[in-house]
């Protein structure tokens, strides 16, 4: 009987060091720093959203926001005039210039893209991805669309 | 003797839980994303560290950093002639423009400072504190400094 009430709450132990475990993994992985903000559609491939974080390119000549993309999605393939600067911050991601292998970004990595390289950038088709971004010198005018990254691209590039 | 044997169980899943939230605050409360660099010394009073995330001034005209602040530690009194932008990631911080009173900063606050306007930022007397930076409009000039935050100035500002 003793045995018994001492195998239950070793039990019991052992599934709440399990959860433990488990929180600090999911917490590991997913890092939320910023708001979500709302789903963006338009040159964006899947489930993404974005927030703006600063908006007066009139004092910075400069604008932030947090893109926060589901398992798969990805922008479209653009360029930036005045260059554009991605800080990971939440789970793994891609980064491809135009003819390049594709880069793969997981938390603490830092993108620079200068002026007007076409390239896109996305999460992994297994993971969520978030990005702090920044384009620089605004000034220099807004970004150049140039259509989807078509899921054979996608597909190729991350295979 | 059952409830002796029951008791002590009790106890050690008590204190296995307990321990699991202190875990799980500190994961909360301290947030690394970005290298932590190198020892600061000049323009900072206390013990901080910069880590350079980008430099290439000439493609962005712009600069950013990593900046983690021991608590009390901060920056002297200082402006940037093309502004700052700075993105909160770990602790609990503090802003302060010349004249105003300070600003409390969490992680997800994001503080744009125009142009030319002096102010200080760093960690709370009681927290550590990490913020992602951003030189915007470099070729308007490096920063200009103004002397140290003082104690009087930094503990009536934090009172």
């Amino acid at each position: 009987m003793k045995l018994g009430i001492f195998t239950v709450c070793m039990v019991i132990i052992l599934i709440s060091c399990n959860n433990t475990m488990n929180e600090n993994n999911n917490t590991m992985n997913k890092i939320i720093i910023f708001p979500k903000g709302q789903s963006a559609t338009e040159n964006f491939t899947g489930t993404t959203h974005v927030q703006m974080l600063t908006v007066d390119g009139k004092n910075f000549d400069a604008i932030s926001y947090n893109v926060t993309f589901a398992p798969g999605s990805r922008t479209y393939w653009h360029s930036h005039p005045g260059g554009q600067l991605l800080y990971c911050t939440s789970g793994e991601g891609c980064y491809q210039e135009k003819g390049e292998p594709v880069r793969y970004l997981k938390v603490g990595d830092v993108v620079e893209i200068k002026p007007d390289v076409v390239h896109w950038h996305g999460a992994t088709p297994n993971s969520e991805f978030i990005h702090l971004g920044i384009s620089t010198q605004l000034s220099k005018g807004p970004a150049d669309w140039f259509g989807e990254v078509t899921d054979k691209e996608y597909d190729n590039a991350t295979k």
